[in-house]
């Protein structure tokens, strides 16, 4: 029989009364209530279904961290505080791009597909270890990376918009100075949002000043390439493969001639898999739940024209 | 025009002047002469093809890690000292391990051969991120892939022969207490030698012990591995999936069960590649050569009576 001491706060996860998330809730001191009576809206549906929001409603947590549907659907107002879940997922997302690299130089893909070839394959394998990765985007995933990346004897070049040095990083670039770092690294990363400047990025050029030997781990968005001029890439050997979470357009075309590459590694966009999205969220929006509770600084709060 | 100030030391590689060996050799002032008049012999060869020795070479490097074939061919002796390639592989056949565990958590394998099956691979994807994984055997490889599976954010059991703590590891277990793993842990890795002792460890008991989401990951030998009751447990879904660089028989006949599972990943004896191997051992070389010019302890010495 405690008396709370702060005023309660009341929580509507909507649509669906989603457990792992109500259950964080109720574990940092949220009471769960019908959106009507509640303070704020922890919403696991998309854009197009969004409820119309009572004025009681202080703050709204979204479950992703691209937030572009609901920046379309005109859903973002500024009467209240704004979450998503950027950064919430970049321990898994550094996981799979880790996953798809070393795939990718251990020669899975062929090995799955070629049974003991041993000959070819042997002469294949590349490792990891004493290799330069650079990173595009120094947000969350790499910052999640570059430790793995490090614990692998690997160094690691990373780029970003102002060039401040990333901590973990030997060197830090930024943006503007991106055409530096193709000679200069074995294999690349790619873990920046989706905008006009990032943009194809991998286009002909790039893939022309990158070594032979340099796989293309993409995580991130698919038009950060040009894929029609990965492909021709691909196909004249011009680099050693690349590893895709994403693609453009995704998914390819079935008769498309990326899924015919050897030295192609596709997985269906699930670095951050969907099927455990609500349980990585948890605890973070357990945290959210219990500084809004006392008042501190939120995680991931959506900054004001911006739909990254 | 410097004197030397120990005598020089002549070395012979053989049967071929590998040119990263030789290079290594030289670049740790050692001199690259003909066997007749060599202190040290590096064999890049065989056991069946190895030659009689002058009783000059008191010192012989071998390529290998395990010297299986050479103690066979009755080559080794006490009139001198031998080295083996112990330990100098071990990052390499650690960061394998890692590729093979994150390639099945990942569903690498199921991606490559099922184009953009989005929802079943979706509730596939596991995250190595907050497992517990048990290492069996604690030699070198473990100790390269301690770091790497801590900075991925897994925990780690050990287990060895006399239970001495190994470093990073949560916890260390006496290979006479290997029963108590099974159910404390998610995945396996086996980098422990084959003997009489290791042979079948993974057997229908321990397999039914393992949680049903759990990887196993062999770089080590096949033997480790009872494979009919592997096959069994992989097809009855017992456990996730298992990862393999070795196989019992090596590599399994063109008709065997295993390559039909999709829940395998076999990888054709590759987490040391051999094309890539003086490259490797090249640095590891020089170093005993300096040792050797010094009158220090050498790494590698070949135990007598071991043969791996």
């Amino acid at each position: 029989m405690t008396t709370p001491s702060t005023p309660e706060l009341t929580v509507a996860v909507e649509p669906e009364h989603e457990p792992h998330l109500v259950e964080a809730v109720r574990a940092a001191g949220g009471a769960i209530t019908g959106l009507a009576d509640a303070r704020a809206l922890v919403w696991v549906g998309g854009g197009t279904d969004f409820p119309a929001l009572p004025d009681t409603v202080e703050w709204v947590a979204l479950k992703t961290a691209g937030i572009e549907e609901f920046v379309t659907a005109g859903v973002i107002d500024d009467k209240r505080l704004w979450t998503n879940a950027s950064g919430f997922y970049a321990d898994n997302v550094a996981e799979h791009a880790l996953a798809l690299l070393l795939a990718g130089l251990r020669q899975i893909n062929t090995s799955v597909l070629r049974h003991w070839d041993k000959e070819r394959i042997d002469a294949s394998v590349r490792s990891l270890h004493g290799s330069t990765v650079t990173i595009i985007g120094a947000g969350g995933i790499a910052t999640s990376l570059i430790p793995r990346l490090d614990a692998a004897g690997a160094k690691v070049i990373a780029v970003n918009r102002s060039g401040r040095e990333v901590p973990g990083a030997a060197l830090t670039l930024p943006s503007a100075r991106m055409a530096e770092v193709w000679t200069a690294t074995d294999h690349v990363v790619l873990a920046a949002p989706s905008t006009p400047e990032t943009r194809h990025l991998i286009n002909g050029d790039t893939l022309a000043a990158l070594p032979e030997h340099a796989w293309i781990v993409n995580v991130a968005r698919g038009p950060l390439i040009d894929q029609a001029a990965l492909i021709t890439a691909l196909r004249e050997g011009q680099i050693a493969g690349a590893a895709l979470d994403v693609t453009d357009p995704e998914p390819p075309d079935p008769d498309d001639e990326i899924w015919s590459l050897p030295n192609v590694i596709i997985t269906p966009h699930v670095a951050n898999p969907a099927s455990g999205l609500t349980r990585t969220m948890a605890p973070w929006l357990a945290e959210n739940v219990r500084r809004f509770r006392a008042g501190e600084q939120m995680l991931s709060v959506v900054a004001a024209g911006r739909d990254y």
